[in-house]
């Protein structure tokens, strides 16, 4: 692992950093926000996945969470949204191929080769930052942006345990029944929609994953609602579950990061809560 | 003038907006963040002048003023750093020309033709904003970075009266005594350095302008302190001339955003101070 840059802010370290990635074959960039701590302290986690196309940047630039981490005492970690580098497939649109590697393991050519971002996710830059990171994986939370919510909801509700909170902003619901979803799941999973049940959240809800709670917000001027986000879906799964969803539909907000901004600090509190119990 | 764009954020509205600016003879762009208020309200203003290279966008996507500003009802107005097109003259360095007007009214060829960015942010912005936004024009505050926070002293020291409140970030303190100063003032307006004393904070003391208090910070990391920033001149300064200047070296901070909206909030929050009473 290696440090591309680290600047102090808001009383702690945001690097950033590469690594060559066993999952992907690529070498993958993520930051990592770690606030000053006493010197043994392992601190707890919150992962942001990132959106359609995204890298760690975005989210490190204009998310304004270091103020909340700092304040709670929380890492705040943010990786890239697909493998990169000329040997990588793409796609002409924005919502597939790299920038929009939705969080999955691609089993169909030409994508299964370096599109690993659900084992990279869920197993190999866990591994690295911790132990490169003073990080207490035992207190994990996760939230994500868009296609990045849709990754922090399907990566907890497969892994019951790890993850103690995880919300979202304004998340993809469920790719079954979204022309992004079904563009990038019959890409990297093939045509057989029982594959893509795993990386959608209502149909893993419905197939019996639950989460304790959840925090959700929903700008409603986001121009994707309607058509892709469908968060509507997720209140009726996660009521017909009998999950204790906190779904809030903010007026006036839309899909960009001034929306995301506004409630990360309280995004940060909730998890903080969970994560500090 | 025309709406490029518009966002809701942390309970108010961002905006982006351009028109045609007689003083610089160019259009110019700049940014305006309201927040929510009573219907008949008038708010104060915390103007923001920016750094070498950057333009309104910068401030408005990094600089994590909107929380603070919403919750003390400050209007935030980012104008650019110099005029822009085609028919603008530029340098091919990044510390001079485009991206870098130093807020000087220029009068040497071929920069005295667009480079008025004292006239503009003086006289001409201040106009339109006022006929444009619900505030109220006899509560400004002034602020920026580096370059901005040159522009932010020297204009209201040249002001006495305008501003209830300054203060900088990093801020060049005397362009007399820097290379990028010197750079800039002797191709705006020529080699006679007494024409350059209105556009240097430390001269402009020296020669009797004086402010009711100062708020600065500076990161003690920051790579430019010692050749270009010299904050000990504007220390000196303002001791010599019984300015109850307050100026923090922050240990372990740089140039950068990262540093910048570290410290944003209590500087809204000195303004409002100052802005409210």
């Amino acid at each position: 692992m290696e440090q591309i840059s680290a600047n102090r802010s808001h009383g702690g370290t945001q690097g950033v950093y590469t690594h060559q990635s066993e999952a992907t074959g690529t070498a993958m960039t993520f930051s990592v926000f770690v606030p000053d701590h006493a010197p043994e302290a392992k601190l707890p986690v919150l992962w942001y996945l990132s959106g359609l196309t995204c890298t760690h940047a975005n989210v490190t630039e204009k998310g304004e969470f270091r103020e909340a981490c700092a304040r709670h005492g929380i890492a705040f970690i943010a990786p890239d949204t697909s493998p990169r580098g000329d040997d990588v497939p793409d796609d002409e649109g924005y919502d597939f191929g790299k920038g929009a590697g939705f969080y999955v393991d691609a089993t169909a050519a030409p994508w299964s080769t370096h599109f690993k971002m659900r084992s990279y996710i869920e197993q190999e830059l866990p591994e690295l930052v911790a132990s490169h990171f003073p990080l207490d994986m035992e207190r994990q939370g996760i939230t994500g942006h868009s296609m990045g919510g849709h990754g922090a909801l399907t990566t907890s509700l497969r892994n019951p345990g790890r993850f103690r909170s995880a919300s979202a902003f304004a998340p993809i619901v469920s790719p079954l029944n979204c022309p992004w979803g079904a563009k990038a799941l019959s890409g990297y999973l093939g045509p057989d929609k029982a594959a893509w049940r795993a990386y959608d959240a209502c149909a893993l809800i419905e197939d019996g994953a639950r989460l304790p709670d959840l925090l959700v917000d929903q700008g409603d001027a986001d121009n994707f609602l309607h058509e892709q986000l469908k968060t509507g879906l997720l209140v009726m799964a996660c009521r017909k579950a009998g999950i204790p969803a906190t779904i809030r539909m903010q007026p006036g907000y839309d899909h960009s990061y001034y929306f995301i901004s506004s409630f990360m600090a309280e995004h940060v509190a909730w998890h903080a809560e969970r994560l500090k119990r």
